[in-house]
């Protein structure tokens, strides 16, 4: 991007562009390693600049992670119009498909929390949160009765599928749909096994 | 302890006696905080002495987390007398009663490890393994065929028991019986949803 271009932007799309290369850098690199320093090198800007709009590392952490999160949370938008069974297979199939399409941020955001920031993880925790409360949602509708234990079990099963998604989905070729079809039938399985 | 008795102490008992102490120090504080000053105050020794016997924080930690690790492998240990869903239950239920036991400690090792520590982080994932191993052993004793995606389901089955661990075993009072039933039937369900 030459002087001119960079002179154009705004503010706002100046602090996106930014926020837009360190979710990039997450693709290849570990969350600690994404320093002040490292994104200004990144996007041949000072050091300065960088500080201007995020204040501190873990300023510019919380932004990055957020914004991953949230682009994680929209592309796995439950398809309301869906019946319960096939939303959740859509939603899942949207999941696997962002993870690698993401390797690397999926990554980040799951086990990059190992980085001990409790900021970045609560911001993982709300994730965690959407996905058990839109889980719940389908056991709903499929007839499950509404119970603290129907909770914790999908919320135990995020967990579950986040295990799933960074074994097969990153460091496996397996066919999506047999891994979308086999965390499917496990949420199920789980939902049933609370019901007992 | 008096000084006489500090006295009497092999190097190897002197060892353990901290070890045990920083052991005791995660049931109430994160292992973060376990610091070789926090250590040698705790004991009323000097920090030299501490850096003596581990050399480094990450020594102090390894060391701890290694013997809290191995405190839980073994109060859990199967009976390998048991049928195999007897023994499951047997095995979930000393797990359960562990982490109510030692409360603190389950929780710095299974969240601790957002402590970030890579050395850490691998102890605790070997004690995944391991009971990742066991499950899979009872899977297969109830007729379960191998599988690679037996053993990705019996170790993400491990995170999700971790989960229903900390909310039910340790932030709520739920009967040990109901959690014990529940952690089965969801070990069962997803051996289920594997064979399809």
């Amino acid at each position: 991007m030459s002087t001119e271009q960079r002179r154009r932007l705004s503010r706002e799309d100046r602090r996106a562009q930014l926020i837009a290369s360190g979710v990039a850098f997450l693709a290849s690199q570990p969350l600690d390693e994404l320093t002040i320093e490292a994104l200004a090198e990144r996007e041949d800007v000072s050091r300065a600049l960088v500080f201007h709009y995020f204040g501190s590392r873990q300023g510019l952490h919380t932004a990055v992670v957020t914004t991953a999160r949230d682009a994680l949370i929209a592309a796995s938008a439950p398809r309301a119009e869906l019946p319960p069974r096939a939303r959740l297979d859509d939603t899942i199939e949207r999941i696997v498909a962002f993870v690698r399409a993401h390797r690397g941020t999926f990554y980040s955001l799951v086990r990059g929390v190992a980085s001990g920031d409790p900021v970045v993880r609560e911001l993982v925790d709300e994730a965690r949160d959407e996905n058990a409360h839109r889980i719940v949602e389908v056991f709903h509708e499929l007839g499950h009765a509404d119970s603290p234990l129907l909770s914790v079990a999908a919320r135990a099963w995020v967990a579950f599928a986040e295990d799933v998604l960074i074994e097969l989905g990153l460091e496996s070729d397996r066919p999506a749909g047999e891994i979308v079809a086999f965390l499917s039938r496990s949420a199920l399985a789980i939902a049933a096994s609370v019901d007992h």
